[in-house]
């Protein structure tokens, strides 16, 4: 089918002229609505009349950046990588990934299973809910879609198969390339510096022991293949409630280095943990989100492990090569290799969202500027230590210690 | 055009049937004769009868190992992979790369420059002869190629459009992961090992430590996409004289590890050190070679940071980022580890030639038992010190005062 971009008066239609869209609804009565808040994209709600409950999402990418305008173009073919991840996901671990009732890449679209009693994350953190399977969850999540992408799991003719599927994702690339690791630290008409944190802006333009740690987080952004990422894994990614947590928006998905995921998570519990005490001040809730990083990791630490001592053959490791002792130390190094540079990119992600484009609401809606200032700041220390030493961690615990002795 | 077998009988009225070609030669008088040494692909010189300087090379892959028959099938794929990869490289550094004047992807075919003037350079080796430009030729051929495919002189979105290209080429990295990083190092029936070195081949199979390194290459072969490889760089892929080296055959590209070209050459530049002890006893033929593995790190690192400050834009390098000694500093590291890595690839490669399938001329032709299997083992030794000490590598030399204090 030719490429059109939909509107609520031709949603309908085209839903009823797919067969198994139109026996899910039982019914010609649909209505249509358009969720808001999409920055990229277009979202609609579509329930039966009837039955409210029959609803689902459907979201379709347009040729430019939905939030800014026809005058911000942005290829649409994003949604051929949101498609192909989200279907590879919900195969690998179908009960935190939405289901894909139908897609189709010529126009864009995708129609999923609609969540109607999670909200966006970041929301609930604003809020100080405690999520008591959150960590569970994404440790989970985290080692299986990691696992069993990378050579440690697939034969080496799969992995490329798989990859070749997502090597054309460069323009969401290029913007993590530039928005995340180069143009908050330099001179960039793109960043958003609140005037009460330039000094310590300039001083990290101008320090180039932090920069020279950033090439090379940045490096390996780009050159490593480890896995298939989520690509853009932050707290605004993840439906949620008290028993069920849900990855959505993978349109930045890619073959990229296992930390980057893993650190993306981790750099929204720790600013979401800044933010707490402008906010809530609520120290039982930021000893939850403490916890919530260090179980977070070690459950993908052991789940990963876990499914590469179940795995006896695969591309890296071909059956009997290596056994006992020996692969214990090489799974050691393997695995402090992660934990190292999932910090880095940690670093990496806090200071970017207190310096460049986009924000994080946790901190940047604190209304009372000084207030707002002080999270930035000790957010933007935080993150800086991080990008300058993550070579030197050795557990989880060292990035949790190290904040509990913040204040 | 359907894909068919050629054979003698069809080149001629083939190569007719394009204008380049037709107009190339200038006449319909051609024949046609079969090169008997192609392992993997039929390879044909062409000439003009009248004028039989007009020569041409015509190479065809079949979807089965040539050398072993039909019964050993292999995807005849593998001839995209080396047309688009002499075509890329033939733009980046011509003197170095057979003119390609047409090719085929349908048909499995290539047609391009006759070397006649050329020998493959490790049966100039055997014969201790020595070429004063080598190391000159493929140090830039290294740095050119090298660079001028990865983040430090595409931009991102070119650098993945490149990828895409090769990202298919799975099989031919899957011969390498077996037959390089793996089956040389445990039992496996494709192994061809000396019965006089049973005794080395074991105890490195029982070497943990080695395996730990070795896997540490095997990942980093299988994903760190640094740069556009040849994938399979020894003596026998260049084409030499005194004046002029060509690189031929790469088949096997993929975008890789910067050091796995560079390791490739300088192991059967080791290899042929080694031989050298029992074949001519030529010293000041061994020296010119330790005096080349030198010379040629040291032109293609000096070329490789030349071409590098004179590109001040780049996937990673954005204009402005860092400069002086923040970027010297960067560089350096950078440079560090391309050295490590080319040693340690070096000793993967050293190492498998005197265990696996496809041992080196250089080497498994010495005819004398005891006098080959004392090469076999001094090979196995520097392959074996390589692959466990490479990331304590500081300079070129370090190889090279290790060797010249081996006898």
């Amino acid at each position: 089918m030719a490429y059109y971009i939909l509107d609520e008066s031709k949603i309908i239609s085209y839903l009823l002229s797919i067969d198994t869209l139109r026996s899910f609804f039982g019914t010609q009565k649909l209505e249509v609505s358009e969720i808001g808040d999409g920055n990229l994209n277009f979202v609609y709600i579509v329930r039966a009349v009837d039955v409210p409950k029959r609803a689902l999402i459907l979201k379709q990418a347009v040729p430019y950046l939905r939030i800014a305008g026809e005058g911000y173009p942005l290829s649409r073919e994003r949604m051929t990588y949101e498609i192909r991840s989200l279907q590879i996901h919900n195969a690998l671990i179908s009960e935190h990934v939405p289901d894909v009732l139908y897609a189709d890449e010529a126009m864009s679209v995708v129609v999923m299973q609609y969540l109607d009693e999670h909200i966006i994350m970041r929301n609930g953190m604003i809020d100080a809910v405690i999520y008591p399977d959150f960590a569970e969850h994404m440790g989970k999540f985290l080692a299986h879609t990691l696992f069993k992408t990378s050579s440690l799991y697939l034969e080496s003719p799969e992995k490329r198969t798989m990859m070749a599927q997502f090597v054309g994702n460069s323009e969401l690339c290029a913007l993590t390339e530039t928005f995340v690791f180069t143009a908050p630290y330099m001179e960039h008409e793109t960043n958003e510096i609140d005037p009460l944190i330039e000094a310590e802006a300039k001083a990290l333009r101008e320090d180039d022991d932090f920069k020279v740690a950033m090439l090379g987080l940045k490096y390996r952004f780009m050159n490593q293949s480890d896995a298939l990422l989520h690509g853009d894994l932050h707290t605004g990614s993840i439906m949620i409630n008290a028993k069920e947590s849900y990855v959505i928006d993978p349109e930045f998905a890619f073959f990229g280095p296992f930390g980057f995921d893993i650190g993306a998570l981790i750099a929204n519990l720790v600013m979401s943990w800044v933010s707490h005490f402008e906010r809530s001040q609520d120290r039982d809730y930021q000893s939850w989100i403490l916890e919530t990083i260090a179980v977070l990791y070690e459950k993908f630490e052991k789940e990963f492990l876990r499914l590469w001592c179940e795995r006896e053959q695969s591309a890296l490791m071909e059956k009997g090569f290596i056994e006992g002792d020996g692969l214990a130390k090489y799974q050691e190094r393997f695995m402090q290799d992660i934990l190292q540079e999932s910090l880095g990119f940690a670093g990496a992600k806090i200071c970017r969202r207190q310096l460049g484009i986009a924000g994080v609401a946790d901190i940047r809606s604190i209304e009372e500027p000084e207030s707002r200032a002080r999270a930035e700041k000790m957010a933007l220390s935080i993150g800086t230590h991080l990008v300058k030493t993550y070579r030197s961690m050795r557990t989880i615990t060292d990035l949790t210690d190290y904040l509990k002795e913040m204040r």
